[in-house]
């Protein structure tokens, strides 16, 4: 298939207006699309939340509102149509009776159970379809609904802030502050776009972290929800009390037996335990996809890190490194005990920018 | 004193021709000259070895050697010419006999002692002086001699690789090629502008490691000298036949007691013991410094490092960091055991450089 330069401006938009909802739409995928009719462009949409209108019929919508006639329009998606009735009707027979004359997509749907439905759908109905138009960029929309989708897994990201000599915290626990505000604001944003927030009973007990968003920027936007807190608690160790059961929005406390402590309504106690008597890892993610996320933050310490990244449950690894030397005594980042130099995992330095007086190192975990 | 756009065009020319010196002026500075007459350069010239001549009298004999006569003219030198007899006459006095009419310099001489003097034979011989134009960048030619002249101690860089959770080496021991060929190349960059490379009797047992020069480009240039080898051994437990001592130039082996190994001609040894029967370091450095070495490149494992930090003797860490982690058993990057979060070392990072798959950090040390 081939694609004009027009066809290239019109999905770049089309991208655009999908990241508007960048932090809302979850467990939806973020998507955009663009009605253009005689070279004139007669409807923009995007999708904002689950449950609300998604992109296609918004872009309708605002089409109509504008008073144009979409018949006879192209429609470009950053993702394939919806073929099946969700929360709301399929976007296929809406562009349909909408009597769009062509569909051009950036990517088939990734859940291999529908992928090509919405196209077949439109096809049938005589409306030309294309798709493939600036793939790379639409999927990067939505890696973590991607990988959801294609594995049954969500996308994890783990977060630490680190000394130049590799320590999150003094012996002692002493971690506070390692980075400056810049950092900090940058963690609000990748909690912001995570469908769950994964930390385990230490950094609760020593911490007691909230692990929610703050940033005003993000609750004063209507349709922002706070992620799900996840905390790991094979033993039972975590007080009722904890800040982190405290803040707005659902938290999961994970053990590996009921817990008989009074948890505030909003916390829910999942059993996951594997033979061995700790957490099944790899059933919590499973159990997160199943519930919707499509991304989840690490916030971890040395001991969940280790064993999420040992079990190869880690995609990506996000470092904040302080300008700081923090001595050998002091915390690593994650509990790996190699002992030799081939069992290192590899990773692939993917983006770096400077945070203030601080770095982020963007890798991507190569070897599982 | 104001100076005009083209006086700064024609010392930025004099701090590039400095810059030609970068490997083999030491323990001399970087020096570069400009001679401008009628708006027309008549000569450049610039230091190439210590012993040789200065950049002053390059670039007369430069304007001679094309038929100018230098009468009149303004010389623009990124250092103050030297007023004392060296193994070469006072550049002051040539500049003096050549008739210039002007001398702008970049910097005074760092030197306390002689500070200011270059100048004023000029002054007193009825010739125009003037300093302070493009003095930061001046400075930055010659950081390590700058600080040798005022301190009496060379400027000391740590250089160490690591994975991104800091460590420098298996607990085994293995540690090569932890970094990839563009990172090592700049090691041998690190090492060509230093004149000395310290390391412990650790490395050496362990590696078993040259370090030296072996880049083409550098042993190449007919005036590039190896640095000094240096190797910190206070129990006198390295072997006579390591490698680090086969290379050519000359290296020093410090003990804290005479040692009665039979070593290469090449091999001095230094007894520089502290009452503690340790090295003391700043001895070293000292001693260092008064054989003419300005920088000094730290190529140790975590126990020479960490003392030098402690000891506030180390001015900047260049990391180069792997896409790796290699596990908590690992080795750090250096011995360093704070117990209280205000113990931490405070760094500034300076510069952030992609090396093909690994990435170099820049730091100051600004705590000591």
């Amino acid at each position: 298939m081939s694609f004009t330069a027009l066809d290239s401006q019109y999905m770049a938009l089309a991208i655009q207006l999908a990241k508007k909802g960048w932090f809302t739409t979850r467990s939806n995928p973020r998507v955009g699309c663009v009605l253009v009719k005689n070279q004139q462009i007669i409807g923009q949409g995007w999708h904002q939340k689950a449950g609300l209108a998604h992109a296609e019929i918004n872009a309708i919508q605002d089409a109509i509102d504008n008073g144009h006639d979409v018949a006879g329009a192209t429609a470009y998606v950053t993702l394939e149509p919806c073929a099946h009735q969700g929360k709301t009707p399929p976007c296929a027979l809406a562009l349909k009776q909408a009597k769009v004359a062509k569909v051009i997509c950036a990517m088939l749907d990734p859940n291999p159970l529908v992928s090509g439905k919405g196209l077949d759908i439109l096809q049938q109905s005589g409306i030309a379809t294309a798709y493939g138009l600036q793939q790379e960029q639409a999927e990067q929309l939505n890696p973590g609904f991607i990988k959801r989708m294609v594995t049954g897994l969500p996308r994890v990201t783990a977060k630490v802030a680190i000394s130049v000599d590799g320590r999150t915290a003094m012996a002692n626990g002493q971690s506070q502050w390692i980075t400056g505000s810049a950092a900090r604001a940058d963690v609000q944003r990748l909690r912001a776009e995570s469908g769950a927030v994964l930390t385990g009973s230490g950094t609760v007990i020593m911490d007691n972290p909230s692990m929610n968003v703050r940033e005003l920027t993000f609750l004063e936007d209507k349709h922002f929800k706070q992620p799900l807190r996840v905390v790991v608690d094979s033993q039972g160790l975590v007080d009722s009390d904890a800040k982190i059961f405290e803040q707005e929005g659902m938290s999961w406390l994970v053990s590996a037996n009921q817990s008989n402590k009074e948890y505030p309504a909003t916390v829910i106690n999942k059993v996951i335990a594997a033979s061995t008597g700790k957490i099944d890892l790899k059933a919590l993610l499973i159990e997160l996809a199943n519930a919707g996320v499509n991304d989840v933050l690490l916030e971890a310490g040395a001991g969940l890190n280790g064993a999420m990244l040992q079990q190869g449950l880690v995609d990506q690894i996000i470092v904040y490194m302080a300008p700081k030397l923090m001595g050998n005594a002091a915390r690593g980042l994650a509990h790996l005990p190699f002992t030799d130099i081939n069992q290192a995992l590899a990773l692939d330095l993917t983006d770096v920018r400077q945070l203030d007086h601080d770095i982020r190192l963007t890798f991507q975990v190569t070897s599982h």
